[in-house]
């Protein structure tokens, strides 16, 4: 079905001709050189305008006739047994539509087989208990009031150590470690590798929990329209959702629709099927009337997931010329109280080149929220310890930081010894200091403008490895009108990042028209073909060829009509020679013949279609993008206060189709990265086992006085192998070497190695006291 | 591109083989005989219920958040000029929050180049003069009557007869015949003809104008989402109005978006852009937000269309054998105060073989509301003039009605003289008489239960040509998903007859799956292909061999899939020799080898995705409609009421994809037929240009009271050639002859022709009384 194409790329330093199979119609690679028109200049968002005037209409402002309003009660206990539940007063109480219990609720199983929809055994305070729909919010809010519960309390446990301890109260009967044993990686001999090094050093690392805190909080609106359910969800995956609530509720695929037509970001949270949304579509259907069903932020930190805590112990081995000889990590953290992930384990595996490697991972059970994916899942905490290890080595080496990264610079990917199809981290190495100017900087530790200042300034790196390559299945049709504008409906979603508008300067680009003359369609299941979640840095390396694809496909259909109907003004081109750029169709061979692609596209009958997929990876490679970020920072030793200064962070995704969102990427990527730094961190009361730090005052965010300048550098380069448009992703990339640039640029300021955080004044006031482990400021 | 595919159709009675182009990939036609499963057989409406539940959403139904509403300051006058027009009064109402006249409104030309959106000259009672936009329809409404309008007030003329006048009001100033004269069609030689005929009749006949009254009165929706408009529109042609605002408003298509979720009925009122609808998004630019825009029933009415009145004298010859030697018509209708069409001569010139023909149709401006396309346009007044002469003829020469139509069969089109692609109206005859009990019926004219009553009873029939082929171009999206369910995007809308199920029959009968596992999406521009509008009977034999060709696209990718993966289970089958039906795909060479659909969908990569097109129409083949309907009634001799007691309407429409929705087509057309035959009719006021009967309440429409028993017969038959499926058009052909067969039952119970319309018990006794034009009952 497909058809071969031979393409050179870099194996182990060397260029190499490999041949990839690709579907038949699919375009070939743009090659890094080409001349693009669109992609590759900086736009502003497409629906920029409607953001900023309050146009955009997230899934709160969907209001539907006769909707209910529903909310859930919630368990006031982190570890209970529901003895009795009696909702009969809250159903009597007007307004009231409807009540479901554990009793009245479908048997629907949720977090794997651990649990249910509605479950008898609550496991962390916020645990939902029942869920009432009313005329309105208050009313519902206070017939919540009116549910009798019985609770059986149980002994629970709330922090990952204590979980593993003999004794510890259980989550579950089998024990709080997941899976019954941790999860073990190896390769090579540790051992031997620390006996070979020169230079060892060992380091205990402590991250917090981290609340993805969603400008827009979650929220469902669910109608059913005969026996077809329409739910707008705020959600990263409405393919996803679709699937899953097809599954939950036995309907087929194509009598769900799931709409999300606006999302104020997701960062993980919003990945897959909520407990509320299935909620919303069972009171719906059984009131007849449209629910919504909206968090407040209490619950959008509490019941949305998180990004685990970690404990890391990290040892580290070296010889005298930087070589790496072994790399060993132990670490613990805590899923919540449902299945999740909680390693940290992967860069450690993966940045450098390290023969002798092992890792322990432990994910814990403990009766809170459930750990979810956020924004570089593992890879935010496993990284702010790794780079402060490589720190550490190259300090007592004596080797600069910078220096010893590229000595043990990974050409192949070190886990599956595959070649990558590209990595630019050494550009990006090169690039970065050069324009942080590393390592001038780095030669005046701890300098402060006064020398009798308290404040100290410190500079600092850590680099990145993520995935974000991509890959089949995901889907795009454009449709040309007659007028040479064209509509492209990509199996996608914009949670906020501009993928809307990157994928429509891709179609622009085949289609050789202005970007105001492509308008795109996303995240409405009954309109565009499948598509992935908006996660994983994937959408742009999985949709964007898919988008490029499907135009290819218009391409072709009008570079025919093109060449039949206007071959005086053409020559005796055929179709193939033909090619479309800056609102022309042209010879190839004799760029003198052109037509406008208006004149062209006013022949069609009415619309041209083109159908677009992503084709394969190129087999036996791996696809991974990569960065360095440079921090400097100031310390106020008296204070302990730590602000960044400055923040260039250079990264390598391949080919970047949008300069200007790719930056906000970055910056949004960074400042995320200073919140996990210095800032956020879920408290949980140890008695109650409830987050008492729920909303966004006292869950403290990054805010604009906090933000330094933050200067993003794009390592000029495209993929000439992942996939058509040489994009790879960019989501995650920025926030994972953010807090390890800040805590390597603190120790260059102040000498202190924070090893726990966020950096609060108390935590680094407690650490140059010599203190470990200091409760948070 | 295309293919060559040899096909055998009948031409003047002898089946000649004849090669026709069509897409490469079209699937070919559906023999007549083709065993199906799911096309043919009657089902339930797909979005039923919905419909029963209330659940449907209408445009009326769209509120938004933010919405204004809007209402529009209307022409006292038949003919006025505005002298001076001061809306600041209304400006000032609280709640108010624009206004739009004729001065600060952009000048958009409309009706062609006669007038404007907002224009200074009136032209009917009704035209637009302003329109506010308020919080709410009160708060406008009570605008209205704050802005001071100073009219000079004009000649006016209310009759077409009247206004052909020597001295009559001129609507615009060079003479009220549209286009300067009548438009004149002739063959053979009319005087050469009547000078053959053993027989000559001439009569004239008299219709009246009809309104559309749909179920659902016209509304528009629009907002404006940045430099996008999004507009929700109760419109028979999404596409079309997208093209009309995007032209009207200097929009690029892909910024318009325009939806039509349901539609209660159109019947040509909804074909094309509205004024209500430019204002509605001019107000929603100006103001910033939504605006919601309602016809009452009043405007829906008088603004949105009418079935012009008709004058038609005909004079008919035949030779003694019934062999028609000539033909001629001169008629006149009222196009209203805008261009419009309003022939009645088509039936006329191409339903009978008739060598020597004339028309002269006069379309007359007067100062009343446009005429607009109403179901079977022309040919409903037309048919019903033309099927009495018929009868008249019959009687002079002695020969039964039936045989007389007989024998002037026509096998060709009489004006084009091209063969028919099918014409199956013999069968319909014979089909017809048998069940209705022609000619056992028709021996006892003037029969009553009771000899002494005054009710008498009688049988007619009356015959119907329609176009109704459709063509090129619509087009089709099928995505089928991984559990084996699809949906089907197709360029069309429902405006009440069953589209969405008929269309996803046909993709179901391809896919073999069964109906509930397609679902269908219209009447979205930004989500389905491109489609033509709902009317002139096109949209199955337009939309539904676009939805076929998407399947067959799905099919043949599912069949590569199952050839290669299910190589034990279907043999060494290759994928051409795969077929799906009934949830199995199987060799036709070996039935016994199958695998069920669910099984391969499975193994797909989420999403296949098929597109499809409606193929080129045969060249040289004219395609039509065509039925023929029998009346039995009782006419009460001292009331002079008419009761229809009794229809059978035989159809000849080729395949017909669901019987079921098929019948309803039917009888609303019936319905439609007897309420024009007997009770509809717009009644102006002779002094004020006013429609007095412009509600429900006047405005007299058959209710269920009226409606006799009806039986549809269609011809079990299938267009060879016509287009992949064999369908042709069904949507206007029944209301064609049905007043037609009723006049002709009327004069088979009484021995009095009645010549105008509608047939109230005033004009039934006037006739009896021997008078003619006798005013309304």
């Amino acid at each position: 079905m497909g058809k071969k194409v031979k393409t050179t790329i870099e194996i182990e330093g060397r260029y190499q001709e490999v041949v990839v199979e690709v579907p038949e119609d699919e375009p070939p690679v743009w090659p890094p050189d080409a001349k693009l028109s669109v992609v590759g200049r900086p736009h502003s968002r497409v629906d920029g305008v409607e953001k900023i005037t309050g146009q955009a209409r997230y899934t709160q402002d969907v209001n539907l006739p006769g909707m209910l309003h529903a909310r859930i009660l919630r368990s006031p206990f982190p570890a209970a047994r529901i003895m009795r539940i009696d909702s009969s007063k809250a159903e009597k109480l007007p307004g009231v539509k409807a009540v479901l219990t554990h009793e009245n609720a479908p048997k629907i199983p949720w977090y794997g087989t651990q649990s249910f929809l509605l479950d008898p055994v609550c496991r962390h305070v916020g645990d939902e208990v029942a869920c009432v729909a009313a005329l309105d919010e208050e009313t519902a809010e206070e017939a919540l009031k009116l549910i009798e519960v019985e609770y059986e309390k149980l002994p629970f446990v709330l922090d990952a150590e204590r979980a593993l301890e003999e004794g510890a109260p259980k989550v579950y009967p089998g024990g709080n470690l997941q899976g019954g044993k941790p999860s073990v990686y190896a390769r090579g001999d540790v051992e031997k590798g620390f006996a070979e090094a020169d230079a060892v050093v060992e380091e205990t690392f402590r991250t917090q929990v981290q609340v993805h805190a969603c400008l827009e909080p979650h929220a469902s609106v669910a109608r059913w329209e005969g026996d077809k359910l329409v739910v707008w969800d705020s959600t990263q995956a409405v393919f996803g959702v679709r699937e899953q609530l097809a599954r939950t509720l036995n309907l087929p695929l194509s009598r769900v629709r799931v709409l999300a037509p606006f999302i104020g970001g997701g960062f993980g949270s919003k990945l897959w099927l909520n407990k509320y949304t299935v909620l919303a579509a069972l009171l719906a259907r059984q009131t007849g009337r449209p629910v919504k069903i909206s968090l407040d932020r209490e619950e959008d930190c509490v019941n949305t997931g998180n990004r685990p805590s970690s404990v890391q112990t990290i040892k580290a081995g070296c010889k005298k010329d930087g070589t790496l000889t072994a790399l060993f990590l132990k670490s613990a953290g805590p899923v919540g109280a449902y299945d999740s992930g909680a390693g940290a384990g992967t860069p450690l595996r993966e940045m450098y080149r390290c023969p002798n490697v092992k890792t322990e991972e432990s994910n814990v059970y403990i009766n809170a929220g459930q750990a979810r994916p956020m924004r570089g899942p593992g890879h935010v905490q496993g990284t702010f310890a790794l780079e402060q290890v490589m720190d550490m080595l190259a300090e007592r080496i004596g080797m600069d930081p910078l220096a010893f990264r590229q000595k043990n610079y990974a050409t192949n990917n070190q886990v599956r010894n595959q070649p990558y199809s590209s990595k630019g981290l050494d550009e990006a190495y090169r690039l970065g200091a050069e324009r942080f100017g590393w390592p001038a900087a780095r030669s005046r530790p701890g300098r402060s403008d006064d020398a009798t200042s308290t404040k100290k300034r410190g500079v600092g790196l850590a680099s990145q490895i993520w995935g974000g390559g991509g890959g089949p299945p995901a889907y795009a049709v454009v449709q040309l009108n007659r007028d040479g504008t064209a509509r492209l409906l990509a199996g996608t979603q914009d949670i906020g990042c501009g993928t809307k508008t990157v994928m429509a300067q891709v179609a622009a680009e085949e289609l050789g028209l202005p970007l105001e003359h492509v308008t795109i369609t996303v995240a409405d299941t009954d309109a565009v073909p499948y598509g992935p979640f908006s996660g994983g840095s994937i959408t742009v390396p999985s949709v964007a060829p898919a988008v490029r694809y499907a135009a290819a496909d218009v391409k072709r259909q009008l570079a025919a009509l093109a060449a039949e109907q206007f071959e005086e003004r053409l020559g005796k081109a055929p179709a193939e020679r033909l090619d479309l750029r800056d609102g022309v169709i042209y010879d190839t061979a004799s760029p003198d013949h052109s037509v406008p692609i208006k004149e062209v596209a006013a022949k069609i009958d009415q619309m041209i279609i083109g159908k677009g997929l992503r084709g394969p990876n190129p087999p036996g490679l791996s696809l991974n993008t990569f960065g360095v970020q440079f921090a400097e920072v100031e310390v106020d030793t008296e204070t302990g206060e730590v602000r960044v200064l400055r923040v260039v962070a250079a990264h390598e995704s391949g080919r970047i189709v949008n300069p200007l969102t790719a930056s906000s990427q970055v910056e949004g990527g960074v400042i995320q990265g200073i919140g996990f730094a210095l800032y956020e961190e879920r408290v949980l009361n140890n008695a109650t086992g409830r987050m008492v730090n729920a909303n966004l005052h006292d869950y403290r965010l990054p805010t604009s006085c906090d933000i330094p300048e933050i200067e993003t550098v794009f390592v000029p380069m495209s993929d000439p192998i992942a996939n058509n448009v040489g994009a790879k992703g960019l989501g995650e990339p920025p926030i994972i070497p953010t807090a390890g640039a800040i805590a390597n640029a603190v120790y260059d300021a102040i000498g202190i190695r924070i090893t726990e955080l966020p950096m609060t004044p108390g935590r680094v006031l407690a650490a140059r006291r010599g203190e470990k482990g200091a409760a948070h400021a």
